[in-house]
């Protein structure tokens, strides 16, 4: 699909929108009256509102499957990147994509459920797919004992759930960086599934 | 409030119904059909579609609540309860209120800001309180040292997002129950905070 400037536009327009008032409270009007122009301007460029949830849900989740294959590709090769330091490189990668643009994440996250049914299907395989990624990585970590051993499908959701609940309460004009963001999830993630000795468990 | 068995009603059909298609995309007259009777006799028990979010999330999170001063209030009182014991119990009861009544609870966590401006801001304030519960037990175990030096308030968002994300994708019906889904969730966020001696860091 190709991305012209207004595209971009009408999309940042309903991804604010929808985020604030659902895809459900939100119109086509709404959008026009966000960009100033006539309902019938914005249909020169998408087709329905649905189109425009859509481009937003597929590019988002096609920027979270790329950040992703690109962080498990980086992640400290020295000699093979252990369980440790690719779920620390999934939940940094995962963190700079809902950083990098918030309103989207948070439309992907919370609205995708809004999509019509086959493209919902398709939305829902490819979080499966997505989902898979910690799952393995946190199957292989328990399999070598360095992770304790944790239902790597329940550790996976706990530790996805916490990532895209970032949508809800993370201000990026406030005091914490994405960077920092990215840094001290990464930490609580690890922690959550490393193997600590017995001696060490909480009074 | 008193609560009718047919106000009960009302509000279990509108919690399912809010889940499934939001509040904005439920209508007064969708939860008169769910339930088999005229959208005029609904207007008998309640007075708008408003209210009966109000009643839905002011309730919920009065479960939330009163489950959480009573997780404290219980928390291996030997000699005193260690931040370790608060945190492991106030998840647990978290996940207890969840998994309880998962529609309610995700309305609770989903159209929460669908509240009037004046109930969505009684309703924030409540669930800063709240969420104090799980900051203040977090820098408690962060200055005993029990806890890894994290950001109380990073921490507890994280915590609380995971615990909230149940509602995303739990199956009460499914193969793991509600008290094992409740230990594993109060292992995965107890160690996510926990110190760990750092030879025993991640490869």
């Amino acid at each position: 699909m190709v991305e012209t400037s207004r595209r971009r536009e009408i999309e940042d327009a309903a991804s604010s929108l929808f985020r604030e008032h659902g895809y459900s409270g939100t119109s086509v009007r709404d959008i026009a009256r966000a960009l100033d122009i006539q309902g019938a301007s914005l249909y020169a460029h998408v087709t329905s509102k649905q189109d425009v949830l859509w481009s937003i849900v597929e590019r988002t989740a096609t920027r979270f499957e790329v950040a992703a294959d690109s962080a498990l590709a980086g992640a400290d090769p020295e000699p093979v990147p252990g369980p440790g330091s690719r779920l620390a490189a999934l939940v940094r990668a995962h963190v700079g994509v809902v950083t990098d643009d918030i309103e989207r994440a948070s439309v992907f996250v919370h609205e995708w459920r809004s999509l019509s049914t086959e493209r919902r299907a398709e939305m829902g395989r490819r979080r499966d797919v997505y989902e898979k990624r910690f799952r393995s990585v946190i199957a292989d970590g328990v399999t070598a004992g360095t992770f304790a051993p944790v239902d790597p499908a329940t550790a996976a959701a706990f530790v996805l759930t916490a990532l895209n609940g970032i949508v809800t309460w993370y201000r990026p004009e406030g005091r914490l960086k994405p960077t920092a963001l990215a840094e001290a999830y990464a930490d609580l993630a690890l922690r959550a599934v490393l193997a600590i000795e017995p001696e060490e468990a909480p009074g």
